[in-house]
């Protein structure tokens, strides 16, 4: 029997808190990441995700002293991602499922790539202007967050637990069981 | 030099708006497509996204009939996406972006597994409470997206262009070329 690797990535894929080796991230990889992300889809193709990858160690510093979060402190290398409130063809903005989109398939390319990152966006919301203005990030473009790329120092383990399949999905219909 | 499977599927997956083959598609692979789903992160933990997977020949019949987007008319079966507004402890709301990285996490499966798909939100919009009304879905959970699965009949085509990827992503800075 074969295997999948992308479901084998999907079910893999959690959100480490953990510190990071030193190890730097190639190039290589920090672009098929980046390509992944913009690979995803954007309603009414507006494309309104884009993406800063900064492994540059004096820039790093500056933003991890903008952005103090103990995991990050470790990472050899950050990707932004920024978005852009562009109205789609029916009127109505798409951009929040853009970014989140964009931001799966990166968590997912980094996985299968060995490395390992988190999804932070609520808790880097307070210091986005600030790390935008490091970056010359120009006016009606907004960071909405900020994913780690790294390889793992400490384990991998899964610190949140998740409702179980019956209480998420269903076939042909809702049952609320017990509700 | 080992083949990077996530990478690929996250490449070639692409909106399919073709007509599907007759073809059932195994329950087996309805769960995991769903299984994929729910194993995307959420903010803070909340778990918003659920999911009802339609294969019932009769129930398929009359979401057609509400919905009648030319290439769901053919679709063996779809996976309807449903949110609930549920603060995060930051007092922020995460549900879009919880649902958009279940949606992406599905269509990587779907393509992963030899089904095409197609992320169907603002037109799925004006047909949504008939919908949702139709499969008894409860007050305060909403339904946002319709995702047909099946077998392409037609070729997989990419039918939207996407900028170039010097456009979207940047190392350690934005730079604006010719802006």
């Amino acid at each position: 029997m074969s295997v999948n690797q992308t479901l084998d990535t999907i079910f893999s894929r959690t959100s480490y808190r953990g510190s990071f080796k030193e190890e730097p991230i190639p190039r290589e990889d920090l672009t098929a990441i980046m390509e992944a992300g913009i690979a995803a889809p954007s309603g009414c193709n507006r494309q309104t995700t884009s993406l800063i990858a900064v492994d540059d160690p004096k820039l790093l510093r500056k933003i991890k002293d903008l952005y103090p979060n103990p995991s990050c402190q470790t990472a050899p290398a950050f990707i932004l991602v920024l978005t852009q409130q562009i109205v789609g063809v029916d009127g109505h903005y798409y951009h929040v499922q853009d970014y989140a989109a964009a931001i799966e398939n990166m968590l997912l390319a980094m996985k299968s790539l060995g490395y390992e990152s988190c999804w932070y966006e609520g808790n880097v919301r307070p210091h986005a202007a600030q790390i935008a203005d490091l970056l010359k990030i120009p006016d009606g473009i907004s960071l909405v967050c900020l994913l780690p790329v790294g390889i793992a120092a400490d384990e991998v383990v899964r610190t949140k637990g998740k409702k179980p399949f019956q209480e998420r999905a269903w076939f042909n219909g809702m049952v609320s069981e017990g509700q």
